[in-house]
């Protein structure tokens, strides 16, 4: 794959129109208590009602559509809803899939992969190990399909957005969790794609424990050391190239978030929206609420990008 | 309120009429892993999305339509959503409420009425003290909405299932849950209401530390030793004659539950449907998973009657 081959905002739509019977349109939900506490009006997208609990499985299954019937297997590296989106996505289609996964991966998300019939196999948890692990399938003969550096994966990803500008109009700006870029930058194309003359502007969110994004558009170029350290751990990767160039261009700003302030979202959307959301995919909500200046009296789609989590005892308060 | 004036399926029908631009019609959801680990097709009425968090709602505005504009105010006891419900329900028509809660009502639940600009006056855990607290308010001039034994309350509840036959067609069963009965008793007046050759059965569900209902049908009389014992802080209500009446005529069977059951099915709705549901709330589901035999091949409606409790710590598993 090139990678200077950037996806356009015509590749969403087209995402769209491959992928629209093999994904679930998810609901967008409101909330009059959480509005009046945010000040402004509030449009949550709700991927982790997709298949397999997260947005990934856009990106996943548009990837997976690409492929030939005779396709010998697919492979990825993952720590979490990237390998169980790809486990399904081609189970689907009757290919089966090889998911490298750290031994530290949440158990969860093991769980997950296993569920939609994906091979897990563990290897230490460092970025050289994941890549070795995931070149010995490439070797065997299968396919790789990386979680967010791929014209593919990102014009799957923006279909979500590209759904909820049709849910709702108008929306004046669209928040995004930022963790490999493949959802904000395939959100920013999905805006570009409106036939509109008002398109929402796009905003990111960080935890200030995985700011890369954030440092790399402050310095001009991607930011080398990258040692992550936050609860959201579907936002621990390193920004890709192709996905920063993407950001670069069309996303307005990109905010950070403290993990008290994660964690404070993830308790407004199980309180008030009663959606079991993991720490990633309150991280857009988390920067709206950090930061409402920049919200106030406007009509903001949240991406709530994944519930997938190991869970509390819920009896335990 | 004569108590012999039960309500009528066509009551229902009114009811939703009624109430229809007030409420939320509350989505249906489904799960093709449940499913399979179920060995049936589910059908989940996600009352934990009505307003303030039950279904507590829909009888609540249902009763508050029917009072005159220049109402002096409405009164209830509650432990829990019937409080929170009938305070927004008033609320909304400008008419003021007053909540007699038991001092140990958890937290969650107290501070829901008061987010609906209910008034919370606090009493000894005792019917007695209860019954009083409501009596003062009554001579007060407030009229009085009982949580579950009146036909406005049982016909507007009964809207649950009315929507639900209209979103899924051909269920065989529905499972609900059941404390003091109004949720059970309107959803099979509901049943009878439907216009159609094949109507659903219905089931209800207790948990056996607070079997009420399924001792009394097995005596043919309301038991009076009743000593509730359950985390379903929503079902800890004796039946009222009223309901079981209406239960005794129209429910097949009253299945029980124990403590393990409706833990293991709250975990299953939160883990794999992302829906924060409270123990009285995954009840319905618990019954189904106990007794798969009844189920088995069917399409069977499930109601998760509400999602309002004290969260645990999310971090924490």
């Amino acid at each position: 794959m090139d990678s200077l081959t950037l996806p356009t905002p015509q590749d969403v739509i087209d995402a769209h129109a491959r992928i629209r019977d093999l994904i679930v349109e998810t609901p967008v939900m409101t909330s009059a208590v959480m509005d009046t506490h945010c000040n402004a009006q509030l449009f949550f997208k709700c991927e982790q009602l997709q298949k397999t609990g997260s947005f990934k499985f856009r990106g996943a299954s548009h990837a997976v559509s690409w492929l030939p019937d005779d396709c010998p297997g697919v492979a990825t590296h993952s720590s979490g809803n990237h390998g169980a989106a790809l486990a399904l996505a081609a189970h689907l289609r009757g290919i089966s899939a090889e998911v490298v996964m750290p031994q530290n991966a949440i158990q969860a998300k093991i769980d997950a992969v296993g569920t939609y019939q994906g091979q897990v196999h563990f290897c230490e948890p460092t970025q050289r190990a994941r890549e070795a692990g995931l070149a010995h399938w490439v070797d065997q003969g299968r396919v790789a399909i990386p979680p967010y550096e791929h014209p593919h994966i990102i014009a799957g990803q923006g279909t979500a957005a590209w759904e909820l500008m049709h849910q709702v109009t108008d929306l004046d700006v669209i928040v995004s969790p930022i963790g490999g870029g493949g959802l904000i930058s395939g959100t920013a194309l999905a805006t570009r794609a409106l036939n509109h003359p008002k398109r929402p502007r796009v905003i990111g969110v960080e935890p200030k424990g995985a700011d890369d994004t954030y440092r790399s558009l402050a310095q001009g170029a991607r930011v080398d050391d990258h040692q992550p350290d936050t609860m959201a751990d579907g936002l621990r990767a390193l920004v890709g190239e192709m996905n920063l160039s993407l950001i670069e261009a069309h996303v307005e700003s990109v905010l950070c978030v403290t993990e008290d302030q994660i964690l404070e979202a993830m308790q407004w959307l199980w309180r008030d929206l009663k959606q079991v959301i993991e720490p990633s995919g309150a991280v857009a909500l988390a920067g709206l609420m950090a930061h409402p200046e920049i919200f106030k009296g406007q009509r903001v789609g949240v991406i709530l990008s994944g519930g997938n989590m190991n869970l509390p005892n819920p009896l335990v308060s």
